[in-house]
């Protein structure tokens, strides 16, 4: 088993590639096996001996391993970096936050870019499509791999949050707590259709190429950009655009063409262009796919609160953000009353906020503080 | 000049394409003149002896001239159906109703496809980006033309609505009333950027080959059906296609691919396939772009009352839709707030529906019931 996981003292960082012993592939939900299963990780903070300090941390839709340290693509801060630091609520000193690329994902974690080890030639469509369960079931793989029983906590927004969900309704036991942040039990019409509009786009560029693009020249970049663009306003509250942008021009006057005349159009052009320097489309299509395909109480009969019947020892805190327009905060008090109905013990906060679904990855003082207090008093309640 | 106009008894239905007379090109806003002018149109019932009963319709984006009638292309009932015909609320038996094709657009009337005179060629990019402002004076030349001073109304939804709102600014003389439907003073940010992401779907295409696709063999269909379909969700509440579609699949149980597994993704992918039968992707980018530069304040020195200040005479009808993101009702409530700070005389009904901005031409039987007593008591006024 190899576990690349930098423990040295000189380095709080750690993280690589963990590839499944031979013989132990990931069943999926479709029935395929992948087999060897890779997930690429980084770690931040050390274990400690009684290992009951790991918090997983679950990225969202095009997220990545990378939360809290620089992204070696984007030569960026990692996207959870206002959370995960030294004096942030997620403190490398305190905690060993582990973040995995979801697998169907394009950072390292097994994918529909990776070599299928039957053919010699990337998945492509050949690759399964995948759930949400199976990126937990692959998690817990990880996790069990690095020797943790018990997660301190599991932590996500979005499709993170979903992941937190499943985390609690498939394996209970391996958790004290769980965070669940602008997320929802199910995805709704809404939000499929708004997913499907990306999946189109990418499929109608010819560059797609039914999804064999890995050997061309080209790859689909401009149907990528596209989904981007679409997926991204679902992001933002019309209210935060306005403020944002409104009408501002980008130069005096109009062009009378169609140029980028609007700054909010040149954003958007500016978005789908940087997306498709670090996303793989195919990743974008089963990950979407994924996404869609999450229900959870329909996996319990129909019953959310069924989900978690075996969650009463875990702590939940579960937040949701007043403009969030794709997972309301309506969808939020659904998990809260179904943890409720299955005596579990949680607590709720919307946040005042107009910046919309990404809140959860922007400066928003009332997330940080309720983290703060969340992962502190869960520490304490550990007895670290 | 050639009116076409059916005025026969035995028809209440006429129509045809006008074309403006030799040395009257309609002078757009860019600084470009078309010449000739066609504006294709239908009519509906009688204009009376005083031509006093003449309603002018204006259509949404995508609309057409083919109101209340069928329209030739799609076999099916026009767009406003509902609305336009006996018993209804606009009945052609009192009312003369006229709905126009606009400039830019492709069922008629002088736009992108038709052929430019100085090259034999179809305009294609080379046609000017036309304004919301070129649309109106382009229907007022049809108006003269026909012989009517004054209108008993203009009334539109959406686009219409940004129509109804350019008429009174611009042509207050020549209106009795004005109803305007779940439409905004001015295109916000969230709205740009949705049209900018159907533009970029088009131009993405190659088949769009810079606007130049009429002499080849394909047309940009998929990323114009992409378009639509982003478009399409964003005139649809959240609720309404919770309540439609729900989670339900196409068949029992999911495909783990991606063909269409949920419903709501098969409506989508036929209202993007249907859409391109009927619509053409470079009237596509000049009337969303005519919208976006849409900002009736804007034009008047940020004021959006003194746009309506010589409109005092003009009787307002400002509707709007619970349930429409696109256009919220806060922005009729800032045309209703401009209009009587402009000291005119104007009703205002925000409509209790979870259809969202489609509403205007959906089943609404609210809607139906304003604008017949509104329709009613305006012909009264005017001594019909």
């Amino acid at each position: 088993m190899e576990v690349t996981l930098d423990t040295s003292p000189a380095s709080e960082t750690g993280g690589g590639v963990w590839r499944s012993p031979t013989g132990k592939p990931l069943c999926v939900e479709s029935g395929a096996k992948l087999e060897p299963l890779e997930i690429a990780y980084k770690t931040y903070g050390r274990l400690n001996e009684t290992k009951s300090n790991a918090v997983l941390v679950c990225h969202a839709l095009t997220g990545d391993q990378h939360a809290g340290s620089i992204n070696p693509i984007t030569g960026r801060p990692g996207w959870w970096d206002r959370v995960i630091g030294p004096g942030r609520p997620l403190d490398p000193d305190r905690y060993f936050v582990i973040c995995t690329n979801v697998i169907g994902g394009c950072m390292g974690s097994t994918g529909p870019a990776t070599i299928n080890p039957k053919t010699g030639q990337p998945y492509g469509l050949s690759f399964p499509v995948i759930t949400i369960a199976d990126m937990v079931r692959a998690q817990a793989m990880l996790i069990e791999a690095l020797g943790i029983e018990t997660l301190l906590a599991v932590v996500g927004g979005s499709m993170g949050g979903m992941q937190v969900l499943q985390w609690a309704a498939d394996y209970p036991e391996k958790l004290f707590s769980a965070v669940c942040i602008a997320a929802a039990p199910r995805h709704s019409a809404q939000n499929i259709a708004f997913h499907e509009v990306g999946r189109q786009a990418i499929m109608a560029d010819p560059d797609w190429r039914g999804g064999a693009y890995e050997a061309a020249v080209a790859r689909p970049e401009k149907g990528l950009a596209v989904a981007r663009m679409a997926a991204h306003i679902t992001y933002l509250s019309a209210n935060a655009l306005q403020r944002k942008f409104g009408r501002e021009l980008q130069r005096d006057g109009l062009s009378w063409g169609f140029d980028a005349d609007f700054q909010v159009e040149s954003y958007l052009r500016h978005q789908g262009a940087s997306f498709v320097d670090r996303f793989d489309a195919n990743s974008y299509l089963y990950i979407t796919r994924a996404v869609d395909y999450f229900d959870l109480a329909a996996r319990h009969g129909g019953a959310l609160a069924e989900a978690f019947r075996k969650a009463r020892g875990v702590r939940f805190c579960v937040l949701s953000f007043s403009s969030d327009w794709l997972y309301p905060t309506a969808e939020s008090r659904d998990i809260v009353r179904a943890l409720n109905a299955a005596g579990c013990r949680a607590s709720f906060a919307e946040i005042e906020t107009d910046k919309g679904h990404d809140a959860f990855f922007l400066d928003e003082p009332q997330l940080d503080a309720a983290l703060r207090g969340f992962f502190a008093s869960t520490a304490q309640a550990r007895g670290l």
